[in-house]
């Protein structure tokens, strides 16, 4: 895949040149800073090859740099040109610190729409020169062309509350704060409180665009018109504006004067720019609509608990074929994942994969983020540890499981069991805490590691991620690990709880639900206190648990757990995968 | 108590009004910011007559506040005159909001000495003078002499490192971090990097006055001459110069140019602004002293075990005592507490109460922070709970340990023994993990919480503080709590674990005990692990423990932990301490 790469990194020297730049930085995100990217966006693969999710490439007159996390290192080697690109990782050698390094005080370009504030705030002792449009969008002649499906209004039914309702409210929360407007560019945060969603993303639901919503719950809604129906025109109604993003610079420019909510962490340094000059005042804070959006109404609840209840069909009757398909040897890490995809498929309301399946046998379960390609690929073997990790999207709400199996026919060894059964002990103990109003994630972390702690183990993960409601399958602002924000868990908040343990070329482990936070009631107590409801409903692979390993609370729960799955989806499955689940969750 | 403190009052603001301020402030703290202070600086109880460990007031002409913590919500309304002063919770009712709703702009004294800067900086919005000497110092006519008993050397064979040893190893860490020096102002960092003692404090051994420490290892001390004996000259050495605290301005005159550490959050305001008027560059981070100190060596560390077993004899003894005593009701929570002091006084190597006794029957154990005094002092009556927190300085160690009794004759009712036993589980659960290194406080405090909150119950405070080799019984910067600073704990850190519940009007339990984190090893790991050794050697009332409620895992611990406390005590204890030790520890 190199030497094609060699012509656009030629091509960004010269525009360089002629630019009088020293450099040019190339990161992953697009102007949305989003997770998932269109094809029009993926400049960092166009000018690198590497086509990891996360990553930045610095483009030097003599010298290119690509950083990425510990999750690509391998991918990176692999897929760039190594006379060309130094290979660094993103943590331990800091891209600002290698350029400081590199080109101290020299002129750099970005474009400012695809760094944040305080990302482009990190490239101290250097010059730092914005240029729009993007340098690489001029020279990548067959660059697609930019997504244009329809925005799509989502129905009240599944959005829970009017889309005139939520302005209002986040409208008058920004009064409260004496805040005059806020901007938004999050797609989640968009599809929330427009109720829309849209194609734009492969895996996501989003209209991608820009938004201002001012005090008195009046938005301008910036998105291309091509997106834009008699429909959704008539669902946002006269109180939301409806303009082109060329349209934007001035929109801002009229906020002089007005003190207006931007996330330096979130969202383009554009903005912070365009303020200042426009004269408003920058009041520095999180997306308005992060925290409300995190938290379901009654509606999307319900959504979520349907959803499930669907996703857990598709699970059984894909667990039930693994149990006989598995053992023969037969199946492949892709053949599998696309058999599970077929399950969901028939599901009703399914929209499509929350996320690419991960899909690992045997050595490429331990590669956490692991995605099965035509080149990678490899059987499914009788007695090994199978991972398959996925999601799905349905209109009423977004899914994400993780199970490990022993694919069998002989008995798991004594190790492996013991390894998955400490997995399970935390996916437990995390689901059965109960704990108090104003604790963050960080504070709950421990508790899905300790019995792996207890063996000397661990996993280089964090343990859970917020889940939308039909958006993203990850959404912040909360999460569950040691370096989790700190953000107090609240009720409605949907994460998953995702412990795992992986013994690298051998096989992983991870055992994953997601999780609804609840009020948890207590007769004689003032001090509010939160619970966990599971979601996810499917059973836990019983070959690989050893009850002994597990605290007596804790086998209680798991056999009360497997009951609810029987109960739930016996209605719904077909005889075959009835009859399997029977046996998949008698008591242990 | 109040009208004898209008005359202070009315003699500040006249001192206010001749030096043109408009108001003054008085923190508790004195010019060293520790959390004890001798007499000579109880400026808040001259001013205001309250006596709380924590707090500030401020003093304007026609207004005046007293802040504290909800500790002392019902203390400080006892103690001043209402009609004069305003009391506010500290936290919800911040000094500096309130000083700038009174007088916003307006001139404001204070001490330099006794705020920190970080402190200092919270006061906007008003015109903030110094003032030297401080302001009620003028005033105090009475006011008691500073101490001035002798600086003791602390032998190498406490000490486990020689000061020129640990006085280089901190010096090349300040040049590895390209600083020049670094003020030290707390009692404890000069106590353990000199290797001396002190005298000036009623519970803790410090010698009070402040240091400078050089990058080469070489130090300047500032302490008043009177405490300076020739023993200590010799010890000291040729590299520490000494000087009496009259030196210190031209000294820190001295460092133009110099890089030196100064720490916002803990030292005088006064060293910023005589470090910048000697242009020197100031790099705010914290006292360097503080992590080394936390870490105790190996002689310390061993220290903290013959103290703990002295202690633990003198615990045993006065448990052995109460468990006949108490259930008579001939007692009272002075003469208990003097009972257990006695026991102590016995023990070689004893130097004192590391703080004063909390010793609380029944509802005044409800009272987290009680002192029990002649006013307040009650009968223990039987059959009720009573809770006593209490610990020692021993030259080799500081103890701290709380035991929760049934007094008896009759049966503990369950409730009360559902409580007593959730508390315990904490306790045992915080004992009993295992956790990577890198782990804060933060991360940890949820284990010593879960049984509880899974009854709805919760406790308001931290689980544990960090405690020092014969020094302070509080000592950072380490702790325990959802709120720890993020220091990560490490091997040879001394913390108390001490979970609690409080039902106001009934009774109070905690139970505490001392923790040392050591290394964890584990045959197949390469990941550095860590957990704790208990330190506390006594038994837990039986009388107050459900085993039904306490999972199998911590039930196992207990009886081995009192299995091992009955193994090290029983050649040191009295006939009939020891008679009664091993009921107290058969197996549950």
């Amino acid at each position: 895949m190199s030497s094609e790469h060699n012509i656009p990194i030629a091509a960004l020297r010269a525009a360089c040149l002629s630019h009088g730049l020293d450099g040019y930085i190339i990161p992953r995100s697009d102007e949305y800073l989003g997770e998932y990217v269109p094809p029009c966006a993926e400049r960092l693969a166009w000018i690198s090859g590497f086509t990891g999710s996360a990553g930045l490439a610095i483009v030097l007159a003599g010298r290119a740099a690509l950083f990425s996390d510990g999750r690509y290192t391998l991918q990176m080697e692999q897929q760039v040109d190594g006379k060309i690109w130094e290979c660094r990782h993103i943590v331990e050698d800091k891209p600002e610190i290698w350029l400081r390094q590199a080109a101290a005080g020299k002129k750099i370009g970005y474009d400012p729409w695809t760094l944040s504030a305080d990302m482009l705030a990190r490239f101290t002792g250097l010059e730092m020169v914005p240029l729009s449009p993007n340098l690489v969008d001029t020279l990548w002649k067959d660059r697609p062309a930019p997504p244009t499906g329809p925005a799509l209004v989502y129905p009240e039914t599944h959005a829970g509350e009017p889309a005139a309702h939520k302005r209002r409210r986040l409208g008058a929360a920004l009064a409260e704060a004496g805040q005059d407007a806020a901007i938004l560019s999050d797609g989640a945060s968009l599809a929330w409180l427009f109720n829309i969603r849209g194609t734009d993303l492969e895996f996501c639901p989003f209209a991608l665009g820009y938004a201002l919503l001012h005090q008195d719950g009046t938005a301008a809604l910036f998105m291309a018109p091509e997106k834009i129906t008699p429909q959704l025109r008539t669902h946002l109604g006269p109180q939301v504006v409806i303009a082109a993003p060329a349209a934007l610079p001035g929109a801002i420019a009229g906020l002089a004067g007005k003190n207006v909510r931007y996330d330096p962490a979130t969202q383009p340094a554009w903005f912070q720019t365009a303020l200042t000059e426009a004269q408003a005042r920058i009041t520095p804070g999180p997306d308005p609509v992060s925290l409300p959006r995190a938290r379901k109404n009654p509606t999307e609840q319900a959504g979520a608990r349907a959803a499930h209840l669907r996703d857990g069909v598709a699970m059984v009757e894909f667990l039930a074929w693994a149990a006989t398909a598995l053992p023969k040897g037969t199946q492949t890490e892709l053949s599998a994942s696309e058999r599970l995809l077929a399950c969901r498929a028939q599901q009703d309301l399914f929209r499509g994969e929350s996320f690419p399946a991960i899909s690992g046998a045997g050595e490429n379960g331990a590669i956490i983020h692991y995605r099965v390609t035509a080149e990678s690929n490899r059987a499914i073997r009788p007695d090994e540890v199978y991972l398959i990790d996925s999601g799905g999207q349905y209109l009423d709400g977004t899914t994400d499981i993780t199970r490990t199996l022993w694919t069998g026919p002989s008995p798991a060894p004594a190790a492996v069991k013991a390894h998955a059964t400490r997995v399970l002990a935390g996916t437990i103990a995390l689901a059965r805490a109960i704990f108090p109003e104003g604790l963050a994630g960080a504070h709950l972390d421990a508790f899905a590691r300790q019995e792996l702690w207890r063996a000397g183990l661990d996993y280089d993960h964090g343990t859970g991620h917020g889940v939308g409601a039909y958006l993203s399958v990850h959404e912040g602002p909360v999460s569950i690990s040691r370096a989790a924000r700190p953000v107090a868990l609240a009720e409605g908040m949907i994460l998953s709880d995702e412990p795992g343990y992986y013994l690298p070329g051998a096989y992983g482990i991870r055992m994953e639900n997601l999780l609804l936070v609840q009020k948890a009631s207590f007769a004689d107590t003032k001090k509010p206190f939160l619970c966990f409801e599971t979601l996810t409903l499917a059973p836990f692979d019983r070959a690989l648990i050893d009850p002994a390993l597990l605290p007596r609370e804790s086998l209680d729960w798991l056999n009360g757990y497997h009951a609810r799955v029987l109960a739930a989806l016996s209605p719904r499955l077909s005889a075959g995968a009835l009859s399997w689940l029977r046996e998949a969750t008698a008591p242990i």
